[in-house]
């Protein structure tokens, strides 16, 4: 890397420790000698369109830190998605800045934009560094082994299942339904699972995105638990679809939207159905975006791995790297260690992981003990509760 | 206290620190050599009647300190009333048993039933004695200072309408609805100011079941904020009723109820109304029981408190005190101190204690700095985040 001025932006949802990548690159950056300025974009790319950003290498290294502790975006977040001429426009303003590396925090999403911009200023002979960092709540990014963001929430609905639960069994309601996030990936939903100490405990169902359930089965799953238990406790994500594609008469939020398309109250809906068929009471919680930007949830392995991927992408760009997202290779699950490495963005962009589909239950409605081991090591040790 | 036995139940739904009342109860009751056996019913009133009920003093005190530190109820709780035949049920029950205290925790319903039955039991002259212990996150019941459960779920509170706050802020919504516990009285919803910071930080707008509102008046608070700030976020309880006494068009769940009659989807209702009004997005979070029972959010003065009223019963009892229930006294603000002291049942049962009127903004969408001087102390150190 020649000396030359940085931007970074973050793209898409906030997660609980998007701050810390943040933190990483600022602190790293502040070290090399060949930053010369870096920027960050407020409210990601409508931000770099609109040439507002603030310079970062100059601010208290305490409020940085402090600010790295700090769930949300601190830059400001969009979902702006560029349009052919935005790229273009986008190049305008970094020679006219000469900005010379971008870091682009995101989803599969940000690093399909991330892409089309290195491809851009390759074809316009604009030499430009563009640079990934990881960020989705949804742990759906492809190559690296999570993604920042993703144990946190992780963590927020496998506490939010336990006490619900909890709450459950104190004071027995027929069914409750836990609406968790996820839109086609069940990472989220399968968290749920992790504190489950005894046979009894929630929840007592699961579903996922990446199997489609009818109504009627559904029913007969929670008629089966209710029988034997008195009441069942179901996390389904807000993207769980029926067995003909639909979100089972939900209201859907954004229609207009391919990629943001989801029903806002399937909890509710569920909880509704339910009850008719089954005759009993039913309620629905929906802990919703809190469960994105939870403070309190940010586990130190989520928060420390973010720092180190912002980190990550700050040396990656003294050493010229360009075209790549950095990622997360797990070392050791006991005790857990994890380092970082490059992938090539034409490796993550627009791909979608999915949750294995071996690691759910034959039966569709549970997660199997493959899961446990790949998640208990990010999101701690969180464990039931003690009975009398 | 001649040498007897005790039996302990709880009323209606479960908190974050009921498990540490009856830790305190038990620990206290140990030491107490007139105290001959401490039964726990399970599942409330209903254990009572069918006579199921655990041993508590021999059990393990470590397994019963790490309850107290559980959410939830370990022994189980229910909302079912007592009719007139059944008061006298329950005096054969204690009679066969020699049971000749009862220890009922719960709200202004349960200290009802246990004035009741001290009632019953002196008209039949049966040698009872009946002592309450006070819990309910809705904080709403007469005499005491506060109640245990409150503080907890105010802290739970707090946290979510600054976290959905800091989403908002991070990646601008144009409407967001933060649906919170509370059916007649806004302590909750008023908790949710208590972790603002900035000028501009969530909730923008507060409303309380205690001032009804009509829709086109929260539309206008909402456009307004929304003009400013270009996103509101709105705290509203469960239980808020428009100037018509309605629910909004929400559903209503178990209609069939005088006291339980609750909309079960509010939030949601009142974000696609609003939507509609101002042409614009809106979404709604319900964290719902998961605020009641959130064990990560339980705080320590509230534990401490809970533990305390546990203990105070046991030693009411042996003073031979009966129909009183114990409630807190507020000795101190910096540092806060509190203690206990007994009230009779007939100062409690059945009176609901609203937030104060004057408490509440003119405009009747937010709180007044009074409420903040009262709920801090309680709810403990909760601030905002730094900013960029």
């Amino acid at each position: 890397m020649k000396p030359a001025n940085a931007l970074i932006a973050h793209g898409g949802g906030p997660t609980a420790v998007i701050n810390a990548s943040l933190a990483g690159l600022v602190e790293e950056c502040r070290r090399q000698p060949n930053v010369s300025m870096l920027y960050g974009a407020e409210f990601g790319l409508r931000g770099v369109l609109e040439e507002k950003w603030i310079s970062l290498l100059g601010r208290d290294p305490e409020l940085i830190r402090s600010i790295g502790e700090s769930p949300g975006s601190a830059l400001g977040s969009s979902r702006l998605k560029l349009e052919d001429p935005d790229y273009e426009r986008v190049l305008d303003v970094f020679q006219r800045n000469n900005i010379r590396c971008f870091f682009y925090t995101g989803g599969n999403g940000s690093m399909d934009t991330a892409l089309r911009l290195a491809q851009c200023a390759g074809a316009s002979d604009y030499e430009l560094q563009v640079i990934g960092i990881p960020k989705t709540i949804d742990n759906d990014l492809a190559v690296t082994d999570h993604t920042p963001g993703y144990a946190s929430t992780a963590h927020f609905f496998a506490a939010a299942a336990r006490d619900v639960g909890e709450d459950n069994r104190s004071l027995p309601s027929p069914i409750s339904v836990l609406e968790v996030l996820g839109r086609n990936a069940g990472w989220v939903a399968a968290a749920t699972s992790i504190a489950r100490k005894h046979e009894d405990d929630a929840p007592h169902l699961i579903y996922f995105p990446e199997r489609p359930i009818s109504l009627d089965q559904m029913a007969a799953d929670v008629e089966q638990v209710y029988r034997r238990l008195g009441r069942a406790v179901v996390a389904v994500c807000e993207g769980q679809l029926d067995d003909t594609g639909r979100t089972f008469g939900a209201e859907v939020d954004r229609p207009e939207s391919s990629v943001h398309r989801l029903a806002s109250n399937l909890g509710h809906t569920l909880a509704r159905l339910l009850s008719a068929k089954l005759g009993v009471r039913a309620r629905a919680e929906k802990p919703g975006l809190l469960g994105r930007c939870c403070g309190p949830f940010a586990t130190g392995v989520d928060r420390r791995e973010a720092f180190d991927c912002g980190r990550a992408a700050a040396i990656a760009a003294v050493e010229g790297r360009t075209g790549v997202m950095v990622a997360i290779q797990r070392d050791s699950n006991d005790p857990y260690r994890s380092s970082t490495f490059l992938t090539a963005l034409e490796n993550v962009a627009r791909l979608e992981r999915l949750l294995p589909l071996e690691w759910i239950a034959p039966a569709g409605n549970d997660i199997l003990p493959a899961f446990t081991e790949y998640a208990a090591p990010l999101i701690g040790g969180l464990t039931g509760y003690p009975r009398l």
